[in-house]
């Protein structure tokens, strides 16, 4: 509930035209959807030039039978946004298309570089204008400024960039695929007939039809041309895949470095009821964020899961203002409260995270009102006390509610009756890796890389 | 999973001018939005004169800040649909608004009528043409044809039409809510500061902070004008209310007639797995249908619940046409399973009903292809066999499964190691209300009402 | 320049099945479109249904060739039409379809009936209601309340209705066109290859590349069906065409009841001429109301004319609402003067009429700036003193300059020179015609039926 | 009527802040419409940062009152494009806003550059990227690689690009207007209340209600500032002010560099008539591109005008398919003969140009069907032999009709009796210039710039 991540992106490279391709690619962006829900685009090549479509708004509202049909050929590449509202931010919509030396270049990119505002100023020194406030745009002008080989110019480029990046490229006859060397962002491989497909999470390749292969490698740059499929490593550093694509963001069906999401997320509440038992009478999720790691809860401890709140589906898209009366019912007008099982219990609260504490408070408010006896608050991840800057927009650290209150205070705000986080070697435990192969930043300060002195999302815009 | 639901609707009688009561509306609909996708409107009285909006698509398509800002007054209506698609379906929108003899008239409607085909040849013969294909017109005409008193009209009203209604009618100063004597559809009442709220469902109430006051009785007619609240009762008949309330259509967080939704479908699964026991590892839900059941069956028999399917929330409104190898996806673009989970177990998989078998049948194949060691399908109500002729598309009849084979066809049709139904007397058990007091047609063929020779919804469309 | 036309419209009859005759219908009501530029529609029988699209604005925003490729069949009829924004008003928008006793039927009209609001009435106290504020759903109701026999209730139509009227109605399999017994407004048939048209001007039959056949007769009703063209005659009054048509609506390239338009135009400008000689540079015409009448003032006296006055073509559709600096420049923004040409001229300014005065007054002042010497404004009608109840938006009574004040005050209020007006003989005589055929009503006030007490357009939405 | 031109512009300069400033610009736009109808765009400055919107269609249709109302500020530039449609085309739409080193940018250019290619192709191989396919990008990144003084850079610019173009640059304090050494295109000063204007042509400052001060001299930067206006004279070469925008392109109530458009037409339609007299009954324009020249026909030889072709003005922007029938109709759906006044008259037939004779043939035809006695063809500019490649969309060469035929041929093929064009020194008598001043090369092959190779408007788009 807390986060907004940024970004999904899919390719496809197919040995043969394809009319359907960009349909493919389609289907599989609504399987990302939940990554990014404020624009999207679809960019095809058919060997001879690229078109693309992009617009703001969800995939089913930007694309229509007509804007589909237009987009034949052998390569594509797809991408869902998350991004801010505002009345040129189509500018920034993926994929960013532009002409070079070579011919024509279409960029997608999941992450956030913490070196792109000082490589833009460079290249402004050089005479280089941007047209857009993407790091996407900085991408591509090293792209076009290295020589005519692309790969050796993929190389070159994850040298000078730095940060999370999981990137897909595409030329004319080309598709690349980069994940940073670090491994921030997750992204796969599978195929379907004579067709390659990279997405950022396996599900999408279920989705389409598509049977999984591998992930990519961090530091790998996979290329896929006429000659079928090669690789590189350019680089090998310290693993940090973000343990949040696996709190949170990605789809629990999604299989990322090995890893179920859906497991690791019920293994981190079964592990949480170890950790902070509490004697109650139901398991109520914090829907849809807390669903798993409640069932995880319910099977550690026996106490059976009850839909104590139930999600109004639709209202998450209205873009009314509403009148006082309703503002002031906050939560109330995207969760209810299942009165006649919630009365008189001793309840578990679950959720996967906390951030600003005041949604948290509200529902504990709500389960009260209620008549719920008791509420206790399971959290199945650890406090967030620190900022991001590798492509998840949480929100600045003071208003980060663990970074600067402790357990009791936190419990006090939200009004429970007693609150438990999930500790980091949980949580670690419960995703199954090692923990030096994680990024876990945001629960401990400890960025793999130093972090930008003030590394903000809108620095470009706000000279 | 299998029917469609026609209409939810929503009413507010405000004792003072409110500029935001068609915002207010607009909220309350999202809450109905499960009852109608196709089209929204909103209509709205200053009492001097009655001002609407409506269009095809949700809620949050068809109402901008602009249009909600242009309705504003002190009674309201508002109407979700779900409705053919075609060319000129706008007409069929509602509320429908028209003048007559006294004035103007806004009528919002959820049911069906059984004679609206025999009161419309009649009032054609006298000359009257018609615009839409809507019950909702022939009820308007009625009233119109009537004298001047409106609560006299709306009796006579009752008098002549039958079938199934919950029914607003608006004129400048006044609002009418209607239930048919035999309530097949719910309808409530509620209030906020000095303004009364009638709903298909409680749910729309506490979305827009609204109390819950009681249902409107069956054959009753309340009356909401400067006086207050009024009522009168028009006629007892035996009461019918629909049993697929329960089963499917309203939300789990409604209260009907005094019947929590929730409890009602938890109560079935419970039921359901003391009719069926199984010897499984896993309840495993379809997603949203047979989420409450499944809780049920897990906690009528210990075995733990878990989320292996996942259902692709976004995809659900594409207009778009998929290539061959798309469509041959099927329900696995909706659906995907969680492999890690099913794979070698014993599953036990739940939904609310199966109408035709075929989504079933390929749910079964697709756990089966993930390693599911079985499959036991387990429905928590009866076998469908026969149509709906009071406001709910099920298909014809000869598209129900359960109306040309027996359950083990069916087991052999879906692929199931077994499959069990709820009984009828375990679903009136489940919700708690005197088998007499429900319409459960669908399971039995005993209508409450003589059904039509050829009761179909096209039926003005087709001559 | 100073009244609003109220309405166009064609129809097609055509022996075979023809997948494009929306799309010439389409055409066609580009040629009408400077007859109503409000809204516009078309619906078209294939013998089996009727159905139609219509829509706000010009017709080229309206349709697309989706929606006219929907349209396919053997019959159609074409909408444009003048009237009220408004949040509803596509409500008002024809075609008008309904369903009746027998079966469907589209009515399109130009005109205006000064008994409507009585027999709606009438109707409205049998229990009829009512959904747009339009004749037409009068018109329609009146022929679904007379018998089966669709002839014969037009009949009884052209008896019950009184006023002005052209009009198309059409079945599923017949088209009828029917012009009042006064044939106010224009109507024609043409054909081409197998197909009957009828269009209120036959400039429309010319863009079609349909032959001009005959007008429709005053009184007439002309019946297209499977066995031909037939024609009966109703009754027969005292015909009384709008002179106004010549003035100023119809296309200067219509012939209508065997007057061309243009002709008339240009004698009235050369008697204009002769009836109010003046010693001047340079004939100016007010663009493009006063084209011809300028050419034929030229042509009576040899003074030269020049494009003293240019024309802002686009400015026409723009919505915004104008800054006070720009609404400050009034009728500059759609009128430039040629300063070259006008300097140290003595000017003939010509136009086809003066309503309130307002625009001459300010085109005067415009060219004086200019350096005009003198100022000469010649009408190529005389003055407009009455208001018409008869299917043309004039402005109310009090509003016409020439209702309150005489030729010498109107001189003073417009700063012009000298005014002179073309006499009622003058321009009977331009016509040609004899002055008992003609409606003159606006210039004498002797209106052909009584006008209606209150005969307002909105009337129908007022109460 | 043969050729279309390429973009119109205008900027503003306001000593204060105008909530209004957009508002200004758009009916300026309105003005300058008829220079290109394909996209239209604004920007504006508040000195802090410049907002844009910019579509496809007319200024009508790309603005609305939000996002007019969402663009205040100090300075504003606007701009109509003639452009290619195409799925991305709104990418090309101007003005072109960018950042780079010291901030934003926004141009806006008229004209063509003959050498954009190469410095393109220049700027790639040091690795620049283009996003878009206009001469406008290829500017902003030589003023961007310029230094960090904005004149400096405009002067550099200047020296490196070659062709016709005026231009607006603006950053969020500055305003520059260029126009080339040779002033190939038109751009003209004026002034209201505290604010400068810059203008394409001299109608638009009458329509917003400025002053004309004066034109832009070629070769010269003007800069507007918070010091006021200052001017640099960067180069003197050979001006060639383009003879089109007399012939056609420019509104005849505009003035360019000192001479009125409608005198210049209007005189060579009366040197035309001298160069070729003719026994006729009736000087007929070719609607409107003929007007002007035909009444200058009309007062040399004392033969009457009349409006024998009546321009249908509403089909312009349909994008209708028509079906075959209709297609063969041709020129007829657009232009309508006036029977009445043609038929058994000599005609003497004027236009602008004749490019590639087609059109003229079709009218030619028309005439005579319509009973014209003869028809004379008589056009008030020499032939068009050669293409132009400074921002003018004339056909190839090759379809050019006097390219390939003789005068004779000529007649023969558009069936006229006789055609008679204006000559070289006629024109430029009409216009009353020196011809050293003046671009004839569409009529002389003498290229004021050396024409590139192939010097095609889509070369970037081809490769």
């Amino acid at each position: 509930m807390p986060v907004k991540e940024a970004c999904g992106l899919l390719g496809i490279y197919s040995s043969r035209m394809d009319r359907s391709i960009a349909k493919t690619v389609y289907y599989g962006l609504f399987a990302l959807q939940h990554r990014g829900q404020e624009s999207a685009g679809i960019a095809v090549s058919d060997l001879r030039s690229i078109k693309y479509h992009k617009g703001l708004g969800l995939v089913s509202e930007v694309f229509d039978e007509k804007n589909l049909e237009d987009l034949t050929g052998k390569i594509a590449v797809g991408h869902v946004r998350y991004s801010t509202t505002g009345s040129n931010s189509l500018n920034n919509a993926q994929p960013l298309v532009v002409r070079y030396h070579s011919g024509e270049l279409a960029v997608v990119h999941n992450g956030n570089l913490i070196n792109a505002f000082e490589i833009r100023q460079e290249l402004e020194k050089k005479g280089f204008v941007f047209h857009t406030t993407t790091d996407s745009e900085v991408i591509a002008a090293l792209i076009a400024k290295s020589g005519t080989d692309l790969v050796e110019s993929a190389i070159q480029l994850t040298e000078k960039i730095k940060g999370a990046y999981s990137l897909l490229i595409m030329t004319k006859d080309k598709l690349l695929a980069v994940r940073d060397p670090h491994g921030f962002r997750p992204l796969c491989i599978g195929s379907y007939n004579d067709a390659y497909v990279v997405a950022s999470e396996s599900a999408a390749l279920d989705t389409i039809g598509a049977s999984f292969m591998r992930d990519v490698c961090p530091g790998e740059i996979v290329v896929f041309d006429k000659s079928g499929m090669s690789t590189c490593n350019v680089s090998v550093e310290r693993k940090s895949l973000c343990i949040f694509e696996f709190v949170y963001f990605a789809r629990p069906d999604s299989v990322i470095d090995g890893v179920s999401v859906y497991m690791a997320r019920w293994k981190a509440g079964k592990i949480l009821s170890k950790e902070h038992p509490v004697d109650a009478d139901l398991v109520v999720a914090v829907p849809d964020s807390g669903n798993v790691a409640a069932i995880g809860f319910s099977d550690g401890t026996g106490i059976p899961v009850g839909m104590g709140l139930i999600k109004n589906r639709y209202i998450g898209r209205t873009f009314i203002q509403p009148s006082q009366r309703i503002r002031n019912l906050g939560v109330k007008l995207k969760l209810s409260v299942l009165k006649e099982l919630v009365n008189g219990k001793k309840i578990v609260l679950v959720d996967d995270s906390i951030v600003r504490g005041t949604t948290m408070s509200q529902i504990v408010n709500m389960l009260k009102d209620c008549g719920a006896r008791s509420v206790h608050v399971r959290v199945s991840s650890p406090p967030v006390k620190y900022s991001c800057y590798f492509g998840i927009d949480t929100s600045s650290r003071k208003e980060l509610i663990a970074s600067s209150y402790d357990i009791e205070s936190i419990r006090k705000f939200v009004g429970a009756d007693s609150v438990g986080y999930l500790s980091i070697e949980g949580l670690v435990e419960a995703v199954g890796m090692k923990d030096r192969d994680l990024c876990l930043a945001c629960f401990t300060g400890n960025y793999p890389l130093k972090a930008p002195r003030k590394g903000k999302k809108y620095l470009f815009e706000k000279r």
